[in-house]
């Protein structure tokens, strides 16, 4: 569960047993794994004879391996990409899908740890949308986003502290967005970026929730495109 | 509580009397407020003698009234407003003051009835921004639209049927967008408004989240705005 946090749907524990697995049910939900606890009943019937009393689910969501969206990306016109460097809140991530699924998107990247995956919080956050949106989890976002620059991606930070405004760069051309998690990009990602921008907001209160971040990104990219046509 | 749930902003259940209070627990849930159960003793001192088992908390959250925010409005120098014409969920309003405070905007204007107000749980979301913001209740939407575009504001609504998309409109001078509930604008409020525009989401998934829909719309005048100067 923590190695592989976002392969992780669900955890099951059997009522009454809430005390012993206390420490797991935290962790879980620490991780943004949701917690649900049933009875001794189904309990039964998950254990299969083998008189479990918590269980992982592991996730029905279907992931994009990283080869195939690399493969996919290079067959595609000008592709957008969105990464981010982590993201705790399943609530934030299916926002953010139902968002990818409106406006449109090549590809959504998550790292396989220290980040919560397509939960199922996320799936019904997303009221639909995760079925629209191509997911792959990568094990190095920084090796991905160099991979990402060798097709001729620019790869583009999002921070409260870049220089520009986001509507001073130019879209059209193939790009990946980067995000920091809810804290702000990484020192290491940061680096990464060939630039960093930001969306316009006011010095005395700056943070922006990261669904509307990137709501605001991808909203940008697509009209500059739609204008451009 | 049903009349104004906007200025409840939480309900306390003593603990053992949650069956007692059912239908009360599942209306406040179903308005957005939201529930907290606190024991014997804590009860004992919110009742002052009174022996009462279920408390209301109206709202600490200071709301401007509708006439102050309207002369303030014609002080302002090319105002930008948002109505909602009311939402349910305190999560999406908690995100859209938080967005509203980082972005800048004159005043949210929600329904006195029909609508959750800035509850606590809105509060908490907005990570701060509540305090930044300027919010007021009003009776009748509809009429105070009236009296908006009376003083000069275009009302733009903003729909998924919209015509144009909200980049083609010039958004410079003075406005106020009208969002409907989370499931659309009603024909009523829809009629009043001078035109109706919608973010360029795709067909087969058009359905954003209002607080993404805000954010978009209210980066874009925020564009047009810093572009123009």
């Amino acid at each position: 569960m923590r190695e592989h946090p976002s392969s992780v749907r669900r955890l099951l524990v059997v009522k009454g047993w809430e005390r012993r697995f206390a420490d797991l049910i935290i962790e879980a939900r620490r991780l943004g794994i949701s917690v649900r606890f049933i009875g001794e009943e189904e309990g039964a019937r998950k254990s299969r004879g083998k008189d479990a009393k918590a269980f992982l689910e592991t996730s029905s969501f279907c992931y994009t391996d990283e080869e195939d969206l690399l493969r996919r990306i290079e067959r595609t016109d000008a592709p957008a990409l969105a990464v981010f460097d982590g993201i705790y809140d399943p609530q934030n991530l299916g926002n953010i899908l139902r968002t990818a699924a409106c406006l449109g998107i090549d590809g959504i990247v998550i790292p396989k740890d220290r980040s919560c995956g397509v939960t199922e919080a996320a799936i019904r956050v997303s009221r639909g949308g995760s079925e629209f949106v191509t997911v792959a989890r990568v094990t190095n976002i920084r090796r991905f986003l160099e991979r990402l620059k060798a097709i001729g991606l620019a790869v583009v930070g999002l921070d409260e502290r870049g220089d520009k405004s986001i509507f001073e760069l130019d879209l059209s051309s193939p790009f990946v967005f980067v995000f920091g998690r809810e804290d702000g990009l990484r020192r290491l990602t940061r680096e990464t970026c060939d630039l960093i921008v930001k969306i316009p907001t006011s010095r005395g209160f700056p943070s922006l929730n990261l669904a509307s971040t990137f709501a605001i990104a991808l909203y940008e990219a697509k009209r500059q495109r739609l204008r451009g046509a």
